[in-house]
């Protein structure tokens, strides 16, 4: 049998178990953005990971060093944010085949070390290897979270708002001109292909989110709306229903997409890698929370609610009602 | 610039001033068998992680998947074991490639999980993406140890008795006999072979060393005696003298080395991923601790002692003193 079979998640399912070894000190093991450790400190320990391959996720032509080590690094403090905490020390492992020059990593480091600084994040050890063919990266980040402001992904609650941090489908847009799928050249979009290339983490709103006492439930949009939306039903028991027109999209993500000829919505619902949260937010707090993030320059936009039952309901603009079918990303499928 | 040319530490050197950026919460960053840090709880927290590359590091037809999965965790709850700590969460990344089957990862896991078992330890989140070309596994362990039993690299003293917890040189002899690079086969010494591929990372002495106040310093030798002695004897400023006839060898290694045209003592003073622990300990409290060991089934060798200058010298049995060049191993040179 092939990954292709089952595909990422149910390789996660089938293995899972077998890690599930001392229960003591664990208070989330797989299934978060984070996994979320009890040492007995007065914060929880988070921890999450994630593995960069060259021609897989990245290709070096795309952007420089610099843009490349930010991002690897922006993409664990994207979980960390998924969780409302805040990040403290990285741990980079490099397998590094025989062509890649001291000076691209000089400059990969420092593009990491930038963001690090911005984060003040600690780049500690980690491993470095040669590889036989391709750059991998693998960074391990910690970070910490007050233990009663933790957001997991199974306690959103019928009636609950979901909002989101940003937009989520300019990123995805932005890797469509990257890779040349469309005849537009890559400087018509630069916002676009900035969201993909240099997303911030949402740690600031992830932050904001957890010390309101008003978030019940959040996830990092890394697989697309669609899909993230999905694991937060699905962990929390519940169906979502979202609203069309109140689906926040950029002037350029529509412009280019009609140019694409390809529905805005779909990058806006579906596109991955958008680092934007998705979180659920007791209704009677909306507005609150609106008028902070607007005072700290973030932003925050209800876009759907929750509701007892299960599967995720899209409200058209002109009346009509779908069923969203999950359509993320899966490394193996 | 290549990174033959500087090396493995050359390249850590190079990086490592970039990454320190948040100095608060950090009691070692780079440099040690683990990062070590501070999260205001009763223990330390211990980091560390180890990237793993098809063809590099492995090669599938050396052993079972489950020997594989089971060595990957090893090598990391035996960096734990160097710094006197309790292992805890392990974090998988694993980069697939396509011609690995489902089957395959099922027994990888389960090797994994057994050894998990054994020292207590969760195998929890991680990452899991395609791979171009070859199988790539990381591994990220945390641990903890209690705050005054930690152990560094850099506080050996001057009189210290230096003590290995087992025999360094049959990995490294097996490993030679696994590659072909003898006529011998492989069944011809069963003890070397699995020295190597199922190495026993040396936790409970660890325990026992960090536990007992006598230990002042400790690595786990994963480059080589002759390596390694050199990162303690650096980070210390010691010198180190070691003798010849105390370094403790298998009647294997010796026939097999033997029947290879090779020294005995060259596999026991250069030979890599031994996984045996080398420390430094109170010369006063030697005798106590080869009790406690042997009570405890373990075993201490007494192999050399740490003094005031620089260098490692080999004190030959013929009465003979030479001066020990470190020849480990470095992934880049």
């Amino acid at each position: 049998m092939n990954l292709r079979d089952i595909g990422e998640f149910g390789f996660i399912d089938r293995v899972a178990p077998l890690g599930a070894i001392r229960p003591e000190g664990v208070v989330k093991g797989i299934g978060d953005d984070c996994a979320v450790m009890d040492l007995g400190g007065p914060d929880y320990l988070l921890m999450t990971t994630d593995l960069l391959v060259e021609k897989v996720h990245f290709l070096f032509q795309w952007g420089s060093p610099e843009v490349i080590g930010a991002k690897a690094l922006a993409i664990n403090l994207s979980d960390i944010a998924g969780c409302g905490g805040k990040p403290l020390d990285a741990f980079i492992s490099l397998a590094i085949p025989d062509r890649i020059e001291v000076e691209w990593l000089d400059r990969f480091y420092r593009g990491m070390s930038d963001i690090a600084r911005e984060y003040s994040v600690n780049l500690l050890g980690g491993d470095t290897t040669g590889s036989k063919n391709d750059l991998l990266i693998n960074i391990a980040l910690t970070g910490s979270v007050p233990r009663e402001e933790v957001l997991f992904r199974h306690t959103a609650q019928a009636g609950d708002i979901i909002v989101l941090t940003g937009h989520p489908g300019d990123s995805a847009a932005g890797l469509e001109i990257l890779i040349g799928s469309t005849d537009l050249p890559v400087d018509c979009a630069p916002d676009l292909v900035r969201a993909h290339l240099e997303p911030r983490p949402h740690v600031k709103e992830g932050r904001l989110l957890a010390e309101s006492g008003a978030c019940t439930a959040a996830i990092d949009v890394s697989d697309g709306v669609s899909s993230d939306l999905g694991h937060l039903c699905r962990e929390s028991g519940l169906a979502a229903v979202l609203y069309e027109n109140k689906l926040p999209m950029t002037q350029e993500l529509m412009t280019i997409a009609t140019r694409m000829a390809i529905d805005p919505l779909d990058f806006t619902l579906h596109g991955g890698e958008a680092y934007v949260l998705l979180a659920a937010i007791r209704p009677s707090r909306v507005a609150d929370l609106e008028d902070l993030f607007e005072q700290r320059g973030c932003e925050l936009h209800p876009i759907g609610e929750f509701a007892p039952g299960t599967g995720i309901q899209l409200a058209r603009t002109d009346g009509s009602t779908e069923t969203l079918a999950p359509r993320g990303w899966d490394h193996f499928k």
